[in-house]
């Protein structure tokens, strides 16, 4: 019931009741008596109410949760459960505690053959680039899976594994994607003509119309599981998905880079609910990263960047 | 002044001046019509108290603000720069946008090259495995060089290269380092006391005891660059920063398993701040995670983990 109802039900009742029950006792009481006491019952009512107001607005602060004491490896501290996700039943038990430990079989190399194969590698990484002209010929769909696969290996916390690769090649649906993520940016792009940017308009366009969600044989959808659902139904804290699912990212595009693909890691704006529909993603997945995935384009240009230097990035100690 | 406060006065107000001064005008009055005055009053003083409350009440919804246009990369919509983070210069230009675009120079394999590269990269991947056992064997230095250089070829919102590695060798820092983490492991060990861990007692001693702090020949602290300082003092917003830098820590991951060494993800909880402080980091800096690198130990174990078959992580449309 509204505050401002329940004044004016009490004022009616004050209105009505007074005049025709308790003229009688009225009559025998002072004035001033029948005042002060209508102060008081006017005050009390009052602060009940507001008590009232208080004890409803919901609580949110958040509060530290038990969690699964499984493993050091990626503990969240940041991702506090909050009171409203709390609907469904959660499993509190990790999973890793009951597996048997086995030896590591570990592949060492020469120590100059180790130092040739850091070097090999750090030479084909360097050469990837972010590029946004791809070719539309097709690539071999095993290829794609083994680049899946890849991801899959990253390390997760508690090793959840929390994460969803949608690979679209279907025309009509990659078709629909771009249409939503074009919408999305040609509102951004319209909310800032009045920047310093109108001027870049040519450049701007380019950004807006993406070509290459059409173009590319492949789109990859990278999705986070923000939660997890066991057998019964039960909820599954997701420590750290986010992070986890990025470094299964950084894979993914290693594993790219070494086959000869490209592609532009990207994160549409605003695009992620509407994107999830239309993919038929459940609700506990959400958006991260889309990707464009194929040979570049013959003509395809990057912008002219440098890396940082090493001495830029690393400190010794 | 308090919502009680208010109230006692309004109250003692009507105590002292109505019988002093009003007694002679209430003598004319009715008595019903001095009581419908009365709840009036109250009614009225306590409305405008409630909205004065809600006045004074700080609005926290968070507002948009406007951001550079750089590229569509990795652009950000959840890091929204709060008000308390712009008490310095910001600079809103991102420096792609003067760049000249150079052609991309494409190297592209036959394709069962391509397939045999994506297969024989997914097996060397999947052979990874979080090794807490590591040797206090010495590793080329040359090889951890390349290892972080690989990490900067990952890609980062806006060009920004968000990240510093801290690569510890140092006895005595490494020590330093293991005290902070045990300590505050210890905390959450006890803490957590009377759970139904607590007779896991053995397990639990494992990982609160972090020897490899100590013996792994290389630490490598991976931090996030929240903010750029550009010359002349001005501060430059790091769009995605955590994911950039994950991704970074993706491709670093793969450049030690491709090189034949080990480590393990952590996250060591709520020891960023004394660990900056201990290894000398700026402000802007936040640990993001603690690796530490080297062979495996000759007897280490890894628990008997499966990974999800790639139909469970991958879906085609």
């Amino acid at each position: 019931m509204p505050a401002w109802l329940a004044d004016c039900l009490f004022l009616s009742v004050v209105f009505r009741v007074l005049p025709s029950v308790s003229m009688a006792l009225l009559s025998t009481l002072t004035p001033l008596f029948v005042a002060v006491l209508c102060v008081i019952l006017v005050f009390l009512f009052k602060s009940s109410q507001k008590k009232e107001n208080k004890a409803v607005k919901p609580e949110w602060k958040p509060t530290a949760e038990t969690r699964p004491w499984v493993d050091e490896d990626l503990q969240d501290d940041t991702e506090i459960r909050h009171k409203d996700e709390e609907d469904g039943d959660w499993v509190e038990s990790g999973g890793e505690e009951e597996l048997a430990h086995v030896p590591y079989p570990a592949s060492r190399y020469p120590v100059e053959v180790m130092v040739q194969r850091s070097q090999d590698f750090y030479s084909l990484m360097n050469q990837r680039r972010s590029v946004r002209f791809l070719s539309p010929e097709p690539v071999p769909r095993q290829v794609i899976d083994n680049v899946i696969r890849t991801a899959g290996t990253a390390p997760s916390g508690a090793h959840t594994e929390p994460w969803t690769f949608v690979v679209v090649s279907d025309p009509e649906v990659k078709h629909q994607i771009r249409l939503v993520v074009e919408e999305e940016e040609e509102v951004n792009y319209r909310q800032r003509m009045g920047d310093k940017w109108v001027s870049d308009l040519q450049r701007l366009r380019t950004n807006w119309v993406k070509q290459y969600l059409d173009v590319a044989p492949y789109l990859v959808l990278i999705f986070k599981q923000t939660y997890g659902v066991v057998a019964g139904g039960q909820k599954k804290t997701h420590y750290y998905n986010e992070i986890s699912v990025s470094i299964s990212c950084g894979l993914l595009l290693a594993a790219l880079q070494n086959a000869g693909l490209v592609t532009v890691t990207t994160t549409p704006l605003n695009c992620g609910p509407q994107l999830r529909l239309l993919l038929g993603r459940p609700a506990n997945e959400k958006l991260l990263m889309l990707l464009p995935v194929g040979y570049p384009a013959p003509d395809a240009t990057v912008p002219d960047l440098t890396r940082k230097p090493l001495d830029d990035i690393m400190v010794h100690l």
